[in-house]
């Protein structure tokens, strides 16, 4: 089996345990809020006409008001637009690209809503490949400890890659995840990379690893850090007003949104982001 | 004065007083339905910075949930993506532009959404100029009767002005209200028009004028023959998951939200066609 196979499936594999550990974390809270009727991940599987599928999981809770994990391994030939904008697709349009995309509306305006993708992508041959993806917090309003942590969390992942990577990936989130129409970042940030390879595939596969490893242990604590204070129609009111926010970001800018639906992507699984209730003034 | 001058003047005139009109109409039927709690519009006023500006009114009441009319008479340069794509724009960029914009979501699921524009555009130094807009029905769920009537109540005014208009701006308009991801039409369609000019303005402009008296007729009738039926907590579901394909549709397709948020337009002005609250399943 050549090397390429092996990455491919091994990053694939992971991407899949993730989501199971990423879904188990939430629904042990779900559990612990309400031990009978507690909120759990509906899975719902997917096939692409032009190659390979994925399955969304999606959790409608008490304390997760809508939840998404989708994971995906595609493949096929980029189409003519994509192939000016992927690097190598200009030469040889085949691709592969394996992830995982979660997207977590809690119903508590005081628990932050959370973003987390991260993927693998081959590009012709297999010579080319690279990892990208990253993590964003979305609270209603900031929490300077939860920012703290949430930034310290992936600080963590990323300086014990590559000193560089920190500052680079943290900006490149804060540039991507805002709304230029409003003068107005989505969130309070968290890191965004593309086209990571050092050359050392298994050093750029553990970074990955340890992006999701962070996200499943600091959200869940964020989650249970807010989860039982008291909130009021205000409160409520602020969040459904942020989430239309959410909801511009997406659609107006968000790159994988607009490429998926453009390209015939799986809609119910790219709207999987868009929160549940949603309000404009 | 020269005659482009008396044309943008009465043009811009008209879109003032079918916006008095139409809100008249509509603060009439909020006042029947509770006379002395009614919806009133509330009228702001707003600048733009590089010329010109308008008016929103917007109306919050028991049977209209949210309705924005809103009028503007802008003036400037075309940016360098515009000058590909207006008329005569990469000649001379200078342009002038006025018109009306509407959008109402009813609180009654069973009340269908509507939309309307209508402007006047001159270009360069006067000599190129032409009226463009249009209107848009969305229930939740059509109803025969109600889609012939809106539908015949543009037919009869396309027909007066042209009998090739008609057909032409009904195909016009289900092009363009559609949502591609879906394969869904936003709503029953109605017409859509752009660049008329048939070398008569004043012809152009009565058919423009007969638009807007048309939608201030047929969509009162609509609301009258259904605010009184009632509904249940699945019909309101219904509306509010179809108001998420209106908002996918603004954000994603609409050529003039996308363009004024690219280019720093009134963003109040412009996400007032934004339903007050949405649903995504």
């Amino acid at each position: 089996m050549a090397s390429i196979d092996v990455y491919k499936q091994t990053a694939q594999t992971w991407f899949s345990e993730l989501r199971d550990r990423i879904c188990a974390e939430l629904e042990a809270i779900e559990t612990e809020i309400s031990p009978d009727g507690a909120g759990r991940f509906v899975r719902t599987p997917w096939q692409r006409a032009e190659g390979g599928g994925g399955e969304m999981s999606v959790i409608k809770g008490k304390v997760f008001e809508k939840g998404g994990v989708n994971i995906s391994t595609v493949h096929g030939e980029f189409s003519d637009v994509m192939r000016k904008e992927i690097p190598g697709a200009s030469e040889d349009p085949r691709f592969w690209a394996s992830g995982i995309s979660l997207v977590i509306h809690p119903v508590s305006p005081l628990v932050p809503a959370v973003h987390m993708n991260t993927r693998m992508i081959v590009v012709g041959d297999g010579t080319k490949h690279w990892f990208g993806g990253g993590a964003d917090l979305t609270p209603v309003v900031p929490v300077e400890r939860d920012t703290q942590d949430f930034h310290a969390a992936f600080q963590r992942v990323c300086d014990a890659a590559d000193p560089a990577y920190y500052a680079k990936f943290k900006k490149w989130c804060d540039e991507y995840f805002f709304l230029k129409h409003r003068n107005e970042a989505r969130g309070i940030g968290g890191i965004f990379y593309d086209y990571v390879n050092t050359g050392e595939w298994g050093k750029d596969f553990a970074f990955t690893q340890e992006v999701g490893k962070a996200l499943a242990t600091i959200y869940p604590a964020l989650v249970k850090r807010h989860m039982h204070e008291t909130w009021d129609d205000e409160d409520r009111q602020r969040q459904l007003i942020k989430r239309g926010r959410y909801v511009e970001f997406n659609l107006l800018y968000d790159r994988g949104t607009r490429f998926g639906l453009m390209t015939g992507g799986n809609v119910e699984a790219i709207l999987m982001s868009l929160p549940p209730v949603v309000h404009w003034g």
